[in-house]
């Protein structure tokens, strides 16, 4: 393994990991004469989620809404260094990142290399919760990255391409357009809105007899949706919901997933499972392993599993 | 398997396999009403395969070259059907096509059905032919559908942000920037060119220290690439990369390809073998599976082979 070490001129190394919202804020302002900055990342962009539902419908194109790395390391006259590489391990002892390169395909090296640090910018983000409920990541679409967004625009439109076949009984053709959303938080519930005008405004002209076969459900474990904002919003959406056809069901917590069927439970239903064509999981966020990893060794353990 | 055989007023059923160039311009032009119309495709869009190369490149956006077959129904009053299905065999005898539909997840059905017809219009094209060629299946990448693009482009980011990583050696930077193309006919020539502009006028600003090692290189087995066009077009495209520095290898057959390097043979030189990033096969096309068994049924067998 490689180790780089090419802090210059005495100053101090700042790596920071991840460019997400956080980390590309930083190396936008972050002083380059003073530090020396390196920036390690699986991701060689940044990208603007609050737009990444859109992309699930093809409102707005998936290069519309990220910024590459290297455009910013231009504009700011090559003053950081950028590698393509996920850090699987943090060694806050001996100060070092321990990073990989992210597909291997085709490269003589095997990828391994090694970053120390004066100072470490830790903004990975995190990672879609499944609370390890079982066939969520088998059979779930996630909403996190622009890969998840492309992935469920496709599956959209084979869902419907299906629902249209000529063998299919109707139950059949039910079952393919019944696209379901486990969670009800602002990423489920943009990502439902827009999928609804879009089977509305676009695919009903395009497949007008799959139509009426379609149904959107969002999920809800609990009494309401978008509960992280105020009172106001959640009853607008809710009413707009149920006058719009979107089926919501809250106080019901999905507790299997499986290739056909979603299984989900509520006090007075019991355990009900729904056929199902496609299914997006946006339940919350998880911490990543590596932030796991770190917070226990940093003495942080605890707190990380409970705030996990 | 269910049969398919909803013929409406006495009208003669017309099925087209494809939508390509001749199934796509058949079915803009055929008269729905002395016809019932249905057509059979695993592609729901028409694609304007000149513009495939630069799609490559991010030049065009792929949404751009591509037609709905579905918004030509609906432009056409709805007068034909279609199913996004692959015919996996045509039966002359009795008349029927039997298809499958492309991906079953999360359908019941097995995807299978069958369609009669009074006329079958075989519009299905021909696939990308690998000569047996041992390893390019595997490891090389081929231009034919827009997924294809859409992975090229991925990769030849892939390479640049590989050949970038701090843990290699000059003589891996310039593997993992060593474009090559094998075929120098129309696609690989465009591709080539698409990606040398990429190259100089983009990612060289982008990726400024990885520039030097990058090298496009063309294989072709003839004397001459462009061969099927006028002379002077050949001899300018020559010259053109010469003096662009694409590396342009002419009377060399490839033999072999592995995830590391591309063996070619010449009379003069014997065989070698040269490491690589990035490889592309369009040495020209085959015959479809489907049509030659279609062709031996209908005794053309002989010509179907002679003609592959």
């Amino acid at each position: 393994v490689l180790q780089i070490s090419d802090g210059t001129g005495g100053k101090k190394k700042v790596v920071i990991l991840g460019t997400g919202w956080a980390g590309a804020s930083f190396l936008r302002n972050i002083d380059t004469s003073l530090y020396d900055v390196h920036v390690v990342s699986p991701r060689n962009y940044f990208m603007f989620t609050p737009l990444l539902p859109s992309v699930t419908c093809g409102t707005v194109e998936a290069r519309s809404i990220v910024e590459p790395i290297r455009n910013i390391v231009r504009k700011r006259g090559g003053a950081f260094r950028f590698w393509e590489a996920e850090c699987y391990k943090i060694d806050p002892t001996s100060k070092k990142v321990h990073c990989k390169s992210g597909d291997g395909t085709n490269a003589d090296a095997n990828g391994e290399f090694v970053v120390d640090y004066d100072y470490l910018i830790v903004t990975v983000g995190a990672k879609p919760n499944t609370f390890n409920t079982p066939g969520v990541a088998e059979n779930c679409h996630f909403l996190k990255e622009v890969e998840d967004a492309q992935k469920i625009r496709k599956s959209v439109m084979k869902c419907f391409e299906r629902a249209a076949l000529p063998n299919l009984t109707d139950e059949e053709r039910k079952k393919n357009v019944h696209f379901v959303v486990i969670g009800g938080g602002p990423t489920g519930v943009e990502f439902a809105a827009e999928l609804h005008d879009f089977v509305n405004e676009d695919l009903a002209k395009l497949y007008p007899d799959v139509k009426k076969y379609v149904n959107i459900s969002v999920i809800e474990a609990g009494e309401h949706i978008l509960t992280m904002f105020d009172k106001r919003i959640t009853h607008f959406a809710e009413d707009k919901f149920k006058r719009t056809g979107i089926d919501l069901k809250t106080n019901f917590k999905v507790v299997k997933v499986s290739d056909k069927t979603i299984t989900m439970s509520n006090p007075t239903t019991g355990e009900i499972a729904v056929p199902y064509g496609l299914a997006v999981w946006s339940t919350g966020i998880g911490t990543r392993p590596i932030i796991m990893d770190f917070m226990k060794q940093v003495g942080q353990g605890k707190q990380a599993c409970a705030s996990n």
